[in-house]
């Protein structure tokens, strides 16, 4: 067996203990299937050793929260007061992570896929993904000698350093690369940059481990997931569904964690949905899919109508960034609103190499197939002709 | 005090040995003076703490040739049969390097010399600028970032890579940047990625210590210094000296070791002196000054005159090689006669700082102050008007 790549059940998003804890509050049992996608059909499994996955996933499943990991949970107090109850400390004490199901795929992609109970299978997403964004890199560097091989972390240190002149102490930089990185070797190396450089304004970081271990703020609040999974739940009203994660969220978490995240069903069907009440209250949003500046005046304009001042609120810009589009929205959106970038993709995997373009998302949530209809139509889960139109009827939308 | 840079005295060029035996068994006790000279001027004692540089040169008198490293020299073999003689590998064994004086002058560089027995005073040569070399980058590094420190290393790996991609295996490449190199550390690292790529035909590396540590093969044979030093003995008699140094080089190591370096009183001077046997009977030339061109074209005319095929010798092209000029030398002569290519500065210390031009050089033998007339005028020692007539009278050459 090649070395383990997960050593710490803690090197997941932050996210998956934000959301963890309210799906182990209210949706404890519910049966969802996660589901790995390719988005660009690469033919991991020529790629990937399928053993090799096997056993990191197996791997994976041996690990425990350690004692030292749950103190540091109980401690977070950045966002509320003690946010991590002791029901779920305890319950992430005792979690060992579901079975999977492994096969590879007559297209040469891998059928990866979790079940079980929501509350354990969760984990699974970033930990798959890392896995196995590693394990590509590292096929691909195989036959490169040595100078090779350290060519392309030159590579990487110089597109890093370009990136850093480029930045100014006014752009809010989270690293939100976990899931993407090139390994996690080179993610940590990244964050030591940026931790060290005195230009750099970094926020914090998304994965739980490295900001533990590198004394930064773990960052980051919920995903389409959470959407998805109670979508199943209340699948025959999806308003019901879609206002309930919204209340619940606020009463667990408040103001400290109350960045929305409106492209699960497009943005202008949150906006026509969220009160003006919730508006005041909530910190502001996450952008993940679409034209990010016209997402952006969109956004302007809601606070307008809502008699809000956009300078009392928060965008989070997280979709595919790279120093250009930082620059135009910073320069486009300064004066108007706060901001903070979550930069992945392009911040822990810019070596040269195409990084992957894979997810792990929620397919099916108490046996209802589920998806999202982002405002980036590419986005958009592959789900049948039934589930769009349930989906188009009951939330009065069109789906494109 | 910072740590060692030298801690081995194997951590010299080979010439060291191979002139140091002769200089052993014909010129023991000949008192001779090394000079540091600094060719640009750079006010080193600005960006070099006197202090660390006394510190790393008195530690270097601390160290004593091991057993380990008396053996290698005893079993080298490559270039004639046991080539060292134990009386050679006794006085190695009971070698500590002689007293140096230092002080920072008034023009902001280093007055730097060794005064003694030259058996001695010898193998201070390339440990002092290696040292002085480590010490100015270490120091122009100092303030940098670890991002901004690693883009450097980085500027390093992406440069050599440029150079191997541009290499193939026809090229013969020694590695002669001991003397230069940006410090001890990439040198090692610069030679592991020669030995590790396929397309690179390294024959050697100058420097005794890695070819022992590496197992490949330690080359040099003799520098200007053997001259020079010889010339203050018969001072009077500079033919003398002229052609004693080639009459007992060939006598100690015969054909393996018959390289000529002819530009210590210009190469024609070299060429006017040696004769057809001894052209027979020699493998070969080094170039380390003038246009290398030219350099060729005249020992190609010589080799003509002589009624003897040059595609049976070789040149070793030294001076300030790049890929470029190596590319330039090897289409030219490649068809024409044996080369080899002893690349120094700018393959180990190609990292986007500007390597220093210091040289260690022999400024005085036996009470006489000596030079050397190189084909490259800017090359030539800064002497007295006496010594560059007296040079003049003896040789019967006119000095630019």
């Amino acid at each position: 067996m090649i070395e383990s790549i997960i050593t710490s059940l803690m090197d997941v998003d932050f996210y998956k203990f934000t959301m963890g804890q309210l799906i182990y509050k209210h949706y404890k049992g519910t049966k969802v299937k996660f589901v790995l996608t390719d988005r660009n059909n690469q033919r991991l499994a020529l790629s990937i050793n399928e053993r090799f996955l096997r056993e990191q996933l197996d791997h994976i499943r041996t690990l425990r929260f350690t004692m030292s990991e749950i103190h540091y949970l109980r401690g977070t107090n950045e966002y509320s007061e003690r946010m991590f109850n002791e029901d779920y400390l305890q319950f992430l004490t005792n979690l060992k992570l579901p079975e999977f199901s492994l096969k590879t795929a007559d297209n040469g992609g891998f059928d990866l896929e979790f079940y079980g109970n929501w509350e354990e299978v969760t984990y699974w997403e970033t930990l798959a993904m890392s896995v196995i964004n590693e394990l590509y890199f590292m096929n691909e560097l195989k036959n490169y000698s040595t100078l090779e091989h350290d060519v392309v972390f030159a590579n990487g240190i110089k597109n890093l350093s370009k990136k850093v002149e480029d930045l100014t102490y006014r752009h809010n930089i989270v690293e939100f690369g976990t899931r993407r990185r090139f390994s996690k070797a080179w993610q940590e190396r990244v964050l030591q940059y940026l931790i060290d450089e005195r230009n750099v304004n970094l926020k914090g970081t998304s994965n739980t481990y490295l900001a533990m271990k590198h004394n930064i703020l773990p960052m980051g609040t919920f995903a389409h997931e959470l959407d998805q999974g109670i979508a199943g739940v209340h699948y025959n009203d999806l308003h019901k569904a879609h206002n309930e994660l919204l209340e619940k969220w606020w009463e667990m978490y408040g103001w400290g964690l109350s960045i929305a995240l409106p492209d699960t069903y497009t943005t202008d069907f949150f906006l026509e949905n969220f009160s003006t009440e919730q508006a005041e209250k909530w910190k502001g949003f996450r952008h993940d899919s679409g034209d990010p500046i016209m997402f952006g005046y969109k956004i302007l304009d809601f606070y307008k109508q809502c008699g809000i001042d956009p300078l009392s609120k928060l965008i989070i810009f997280s979709d595919g960034l790279n120093i250009n589009t930082i620059h135009k929205i910073y320069d486009t959106f300064n004066d108007k609103i706060n901001l903070s970038f979550g930069w992945g993709t392009n911040l822990t995997n810019d070596l040269g190499l195409n990084p992957l373009n894979i997810v792990v998302k929620v397919k099916e949530s108490n046996g209802n197939e589920v998806m999202k209809i982002s405002d980036e139509p590419k986005k958009n889960s592959k789900v049948s002709k039934e589930t769009i139109k349930h989906y188009e009827s009951s939330l009065g939308i069109r789906i494109q």
